[in-house]
């Protein structure tokens, strides 16, 4: 009897769970409604990100941009009124473009659209020339062997399947071709539209393979060379780049809070990475994001608002290409990790938010749910499976429950990692609903009496 | 009674008219379905404009590229068993692009998203570096006045609103701001598509006015430097072209036909243009028109179909910044004007093909109608008023009844004029339905017993 609950007590816990929900949603529809309509109301957050995307622009780990936004970030928060705000020091990798180019030689002279994969080597000085194979697949690599690609350049033509599957040939391109003694790879950028424009992004190199160098080419000069080469016309490319790695420079996490007004050692994070690829202005990755959690908090503090816990945004450094300020908040947090009671991060855009992935047990879900109902105005009530990001992936592999904003992602990949990726693409509108989402969820996490339960079986990877 | 004709006389017109109009659906429809079929099952055409895309590329007026891409016209004529193929000579203005670059200086140091207009002066050597003054429209600069404008880069961040109003910034913004003292003259793009690429396009001087440099912008870097002008922040940019007009070159119009088994002298000549701006590879503005034209052709003649007239394929030249071509086709033509019994232009891109756009009479349209539904079956059937194009203008002025081939042009305003006008943007499928709208159309034509009559009042300028 005490080990097996009776069916009494699991009608009355079910009944009294139930409740608990409704109770949930009432309790802070006031609230929400009062964030929602300040969010919608407010144009101070879309001017922060103007002037984080026309006034500082791009800021890959090692740069001045990125050092300029840091500043920034501490001087914005301070003025949103932000307590505690400060940088948590973290070595970042420091790797430069430099000056690149390509050109198709034959069998016509045309300058390329490329843009060099970020943790690229660059390729000797004077460049590289040499036929070009064209492939779809890794399969295709493997079937054409080492007779083929041995002293070539590799041309992955891989059409956009979706963004997992397709970066693939970005990340592992270059590994892979080198297998087979390629002197370089080009890699058709891991788009779903064509406009002649390049996307750069991390690629990785295999530890026991030569390393080569490798660059994004824009879906249509992917497209060209690859017909070429299947109509047996001999397609020759000439490379060159001046891409290096420097010594790890200093860099860091910018937080800052509202202390929790009953448990102010219990910590509610939200945010997005302050860095980006050194091209375009980082305006939808992830810039919007950064500001809008910022603005979230922002608006909890001018109207007053002061949650049971500590609402915290975060502005990770690096999550581009190394992670190393996700893994540098995992060390600030040391110890205290369960004091850490949910971890929420912003990095799929500031189109229409749509709602929250969660890595969270079923009870903590349909609290959750119970959160996304004061959403359904904005569109922005989906709770579903999933969630977490790089940038809080450490918090989750040690049991933090983490979520994920979601947003319709429309055209997300149309300018990511590219020179498009600017202050336009950010809608408005959009980007106050984002605004007004966060700050709801982020209150109600940090300021209701439950705790959230991460799944079992850990964060997703 | 001889002079105004019984109203019997009237019904029995009308009668034999709607017979005689059903009887031209009824009468090519056999030969409509075939020429259709064959049209929907062809790789010839595609693979011929993959050709002109990948093998000769983009063709200015004056260019080694369009010299190339005349001589592959005739060769292709030929081997397509066309008639009387040749060159009619035209002499065609040489405007050269030259190195060109811009940057912002402040508040950023950027690379601007640059194309020169085409027909536009260079820049002294050097460059200039000067403030910049945006505006969105003619009434802004006039507000502003000669005391804001004097010595100063003038940026027209008019957005898009259709091709005919915006394209105006294109083509008169150099010659109106020269009038207020500017030095040059910066363009948003004309595109309804950010996707930081600039779109050039033909430009013009007032002769009563200063010659300035003009160049378009990506809308991106239109809307930035708006902005920060706006927010009061000083915006300079750094320009530099190498633009320049050289002596007229020597180039032609092609022209290949099947004569007419009946009427011979008397012709229809469908066609597009085979020069293009001097970048992508003119793939929809006019590679994909002028194939398709000739592969219409080319299937009637494979089919072993011989019109009543001669259906004659015209390649014009220098219709993006001249029109020397289609003057040179009208002088051609000569005082036999009357046996051009009409004239198909397309120059809208070979989207999902939609009609034809005709200035003719009202009898005329109920013909047109009849053919018209022997294209419903691939949704090319739509025949409304309008049509022409600046090819056949000239041959329209002379009362030549005019028609223009239209396209759905949904992406169309993205791609015009960029380096992304490239042969995948051309769909096979919708290639190979404009192949059999123009089939369709031009040989009904060529063989029917009526001609059709130009509308009253002229054509469409």
């Amino acid at each position: 009897m005490i080990r097996r609950p009776s069916a009494v007590f699991l009608a009355f816990l079910l009944a009294s769970g139930a409740a608990f929900a409704a109770d949930l949603t009432e309790q802070y529809r006031a609230t929400a409604d009062k964030l929602i309509a300040a969010a919608l109301a407010d144009t101070e957050g879309y001017n922060r990100l103007a002037y984080l995307c026309y006034r500082i622009g791009h800021r890959l780990s090692g740069s001045q941009g990125l050092e300029k936004a840091i500043a920034w970030s501490v001087e914005t928060m301070k003025a949103a009124g932000l307590s505690n705000v400060r940088v948590i020091p973290a070595k970042v990798p420091h790797w430069v473009r430099g000056a690149e180019s390509a050109r198709m030689l034959t069998p016509l002279d045309r300058p390329l659209h490329m843009l060099g994969l970020g943790m690229s080597i660059g390729t000797p000085p004077g460049g590289i020339t040499a036929p070009v194979v064209a492939v779809a697949t890794f399969e295709d690599l493997a079937k054409l062997g080492r007779a083929r690609i041995q002293g070539k350049i590799v041309l992955y033509n891989q059409e956009y399947r979706g963004y997992g599957p397709t970066r693939l040939y970005r990340s592992n391109g270059a590994a892979r071709a080198a297998e087979f003694g390629a002197v370089a790879a080009l890699v058709r950028a891991v788009t779903p539209l064509a406009m002649q424009i390049p996307h750069t992004g991390e690629m990785r190199y295999d530890d026991n393979q030569p390393k080569i160098p490798a660059a994004a080419v824009s879906p249509e000069d992917a497209m060209m060379m690859a017909r070429l080469f299947d109509d047996g016309v001999p397609v020759t490319v000439h490379l060159e780049m001046g891409a290096q790695m420097l010594p790890d420079a200093d860099s860091g996490n910018v937080i800052g809070e509202i202390p929790g007004r009953e448990h102010p050692e219990e910590v509610v994070v939200m945010g997005g990475h302050i860095d980006s690829w050194d091209v375009g202005q980082g305006a939808q990755d992830d810039g919007a994001s950064i500001v809008a959690c910022l603005q979230a908090v922002a608006i909890m503090k001018k109207l007053g608002l002061q949650p049971r816990r500590t609402i915290r945004v975060a502005f990770w450094v690096n999550e581009e290409n190394g992670g190393r300020g996700g893994v540098a908040y995992r060390e600030f947090v040391g110890d205290k990790i369960k004091d850490q009671v949910a971890a929420i991060e912003m990095d799929g855009g500031a189109e229409a938010p749509l709602g929250f992935g969660a890595g969270v047990d079923a009870p903590s879900m349909a609290l959750l749910q119970q959160i996304g109902k004061l959403l359904n105005p904005i569109g922005a009530g989906e709770i579903t499976a999933g969630g977490g990001g790089s940038d809080i992936g450490p918090l989750l592999r040690d049991g933090v429950p983490g979520l994920g904003e979601r947003t319709a992602g429309t055209h997300y990949f149309d300018w990511h990692h590219t020179d498009a990726d600017t202050l336009d693409k950010v809608n408005p509108e959009d980007f106050r609903k984002n605004v007004a989402a966060l700050a709801v969820m982020g209150y109600a996490l940090a300021d209701m009496p439950e705790r959230l339960v991460a799944a079992a079986g850990g964060a997703p990877r």
